[in-house]
């Protein structure tokens, strides 16, 4: 197998990093046929020095070019171009615009080697699997389709079956929200609620705010839909009410997103007084909020909150939930609650997105709803929640970087660690834990601009103590070696 | 209960139609609280003579305002002003763009008509329950779930499941294809597919070129998304070539949508050589082409025609079909095959949409797929259809009036009928078909603009012969007494 020649000129006073020159001019020379498919590359250590880089620049490159199927990696044999290329270039066609493209390759990247079989994840969003109720879902559709025939797989209204929505209101209700059943609109997960009301009252290059940080997918879907996105900073309490004003009166934007119960990805719960002081503002400025309570249910520590559509006189808040995030994600079963002037357009936008949900799905979840099934099972998610963040901070307290900073969640899955401002960042974090086997989310993923470079996500709740123990201790590790090789200045200029 | 004192003055020289003046006037009375709840109108017969108009123009007024919860109708007792009209108001706040509004309240309207107890329903577009596999889709599901458990209820990915992206692929190779597992993007039914498809390749106010009529799903979509809609009229053999070339020139849009097999609502099957030469004028111009081939299965006369995107040699025909739609619509599984250029984007799109389409349909589905159940189900429904469409056929010779026309579909589950050009509309028979328990769609719903007044579109495939036979002669009846009761020339004048 050949060695490759690689012809690698740095501009280090360049703006663009060594790492992502480094990148671009590999990819070059195979994508220009310098590079043949099977030629092996310099170990790391030796173009490292070859170049005058640190070695961390050069294993980021690779690991970069491996993701987007440039190169593959043989264990103790090396880092050879990869032989699919072609079809990797194929799949990559259009140059796309590059906030857009480079986050979602981050993302793709960083999710493709967090699943690498034995790397301790704790990277993803979802709830753990040992979570879902199946036997009862299983049973509940048998008795679907026992009870309801060819009905229950014909088309259902684009709205959503009838008793489904019925039992939303009362779930609804009982939190503090006043609601007809025409108010509820049921949807395929959270995901589309959130996607329905954007498309319902933005137009192209309309202005969303949200906090910085925010959930990734309400940035997915600016981006898809074409949305300005602009994030407000939060302190403790959440989205900061000077900050949103300010955006409110400079860019007259059409919605403000926000998920007042554990936030994702900081796991933040908004208080009562900010809560009420959100909601006067829009009403004020008459900008509609919505409000993303998926972590609601997940709550183990303090008081239940009003949701802010519990305390919205104008009616000015759009609600949105989903049963099926803590127990049945991929059944993908949410739900809208929105006054009458938004619910005719949102219908609408509903129909024309797919019809409606799948009747059968919906079906069964109103059987599990009825009786109770899901209720119980939260309680044992929650129960079992607060044990894995015990865990979470007692590995955390143990085997983070001294300087670390994190709140102790009362819900939700995650725990948001800020690293020491002065230490390596999260991003090269990632890469050295990628190599001892753990993976969290980086934190700059879930801004909308600048900013979270010290900070990642962890979700312990999909793991069990002693994992969450173990994994914490690979992350320790991975910066401590990190800050040993290269200690901090050289790094610095790098990244 | 109190008698309504109508108060009401028509412009017989404005271009409003006289009827839709009546309702006007009628909704203002009761809005603005002139006429109270429980207040009885006038019967249509003495209003139609105070007012010096037909009896069908007060006719159609009332029914439009008892569907839109205004009035309501007690057999033999007469029409009131509906005790919920508060309700029904609030439901309606925001006065919508008027092309928008007018048609979905037509399609409800109609649909709630066409859903009372003991109509003969041919207004739906959806396949007939008898022919959904029921019994091997509960089989399936448990199957995947002893086979998967947890994991069949957690994300899928957004492209789709693996082995269903595959059993795609296969199938659509098999029609001459030409495709790769990654592009396929498994999505929610077809309706989803043409909506990403939208949302990927136009912006707010880009324009879309489709045949005239069309399907009104896209009609709902390019609404709900602010697309510009065109439609190109069609001769039998499908969209005219010329015309669209003129519209390509002229409105330089940014996607064709066609159905080319057993068009919606038309069930015109385009020939070879249209195919060919649509394939060329789009490559020609650059200009992608959805095609929808949803009726596909559907055929039970004649050869097998390849898909567009089987004489695709440039890429630009993204083709979508759903396996659901012929045997289980309300499970919502459905797929584009696009190549490499936007298969990026509607990833993304689709991601931002809704996250997955549910693993455990979508997995149900590919087992049914496998076992080739599907296969089977489409042969025996394809039998079926052919001899309720001999039924149609004969039953449409027999009673429909002297002077229609349709012809006869080499598949899909539709009859287009245009009545007399002469003689009373498809939105008059449709009323007075109401009357006599039969339902029809009226043809100008899947109009973009102007057109199809005299075109009724009839789902026979939903019914059994004899019942076929009875609801062709009701429709039949319901035309003649039309023609009987007001001749053509004062009728012509009203609507």
């Amino acid at each position: 197998m050949p060695n490759a020649s690689l012809n690698i000129k740095l501009q280090r006073e360049s703006e663009e990093p060594l790492y992502r020159q480094l990148i671009q001019q590999i990819r070059a020379q195979i994508d220009g046929g310098d590079l043949t498919a099977g030629a092996r590359l310099p170990a790391s250590r030796s173009l490292a020095r070859q170049l005058n880089l640190s070695r961390i620049s050069v294993v980021n490159a690779y690991s970069e070019l491996r993701a987007a199927g440039y190169l593959s990696a043989q264990a103790g044999r090396g880092t050879f171009v990869a032989r699919d290329r072609a079809s990797s270039q194929a799949a990559q066609p259009q140059p796309p615009a590059p906030g857009t493209r480079q986050r979602a390759t981050s993302i793709r990247q960083m999710m493709r080697l967090a699943r690498r079989p034995g790397v301790i994840d704790f990277s993803g969003g979802a709830p753990p699997s040992e979570f879902f109720p199946v036997r009862y879902l299983q049973e509940a559709i048998n008795q679907v389709i026992e009870r309801d025939g060819a009905e229950a797989l014909a088309y259902e209204a684009p709205e959503g079956y009838g008793p489904l929505r019925a039992a939303v209101r009362d779930y609804v209700r009982a939190i503090g929200i006043d609601c007809r059943v025409e108010d509820v609109l049921i949807t395929g997960g959270a995901q589309q609620a959130i996607d329905l009301v954007l498309q319902s009252l933005l137009r192209d290059g309309d202005t969303l705010v949200t906090a910085d940080p925010t959930y990734l997918g309400i940035i997915d879907i600016a981006e898809a839909r074409r949305a300005q996105i602009h994030g407000a900073p939060i302190d403790e309490d959440g989205i900061r009410i000077d900050a949103l004003e300010n955006a409110l009166n400079h860019l007259r934007p059409r919605l403000i997103y926000v998920m007042p119960s554990y936030q994702n990805p900081t796991g933040h719960l908004m208080p009562l007084h900010r809560r009420r002081q959100l909601v006067r503002l829009a009403a004020r400025h008459r900008i509609p909020i919505l409000e993303d309570e998926v972590y609601r249910e997940f709550r183990y520590d303090g008081d239940e909150l009003p949701p802010l559509k519990a305390l919205d006189e104008s009616g000015i808040v759009i609600h949105t939930n989903a049963f099926t995030k803590v127990l049945l994600p991929g059944i993908r079963i949410g739900y809208l609650v929105a006054d009458g002037p938004y619910q005719e357009r949102l219908a609408r936008v509903k129909q024309a997105a797919d019809i409606s949900t799948p009747g059968l799905n919906q079906r069964a979840i109103h059987l599990l709803l009825e009786r109770g099934v899901l209720a119980k099972q939260l309680e044992r998610n929650r129960l079992e929640l607060r044990r894995r963040r015990v865990a979470a901070l007692a590995a955390a307290q143990r085997y983070l970087p001294a300087g670390s900073r994190w709140t102790a969640p009362g819900g939700g899955l995650f725990l948001w660690v800020e690293l020491p401002a002065a230490g390596p960042s999260a991003a090269e974090t990632f890469i050295a834990g990628i190599g001892r086997d753990v993976a969290f989310a980086i934190g700059r993923l879930f801004y909308t601009g600048e900013g979270g470079e010290q900070a990642m996500r962890l979700n312990f709740g999909i793991h069990q103590p002693a994992v969450i123990e173990e994994g914490f201790r690979r992350i320790g590790a991975a910066w401590a070696a990190l800050v040993e090789e290269y200690g901090d200045v050289e790094r610095r200029a790098v990244l």
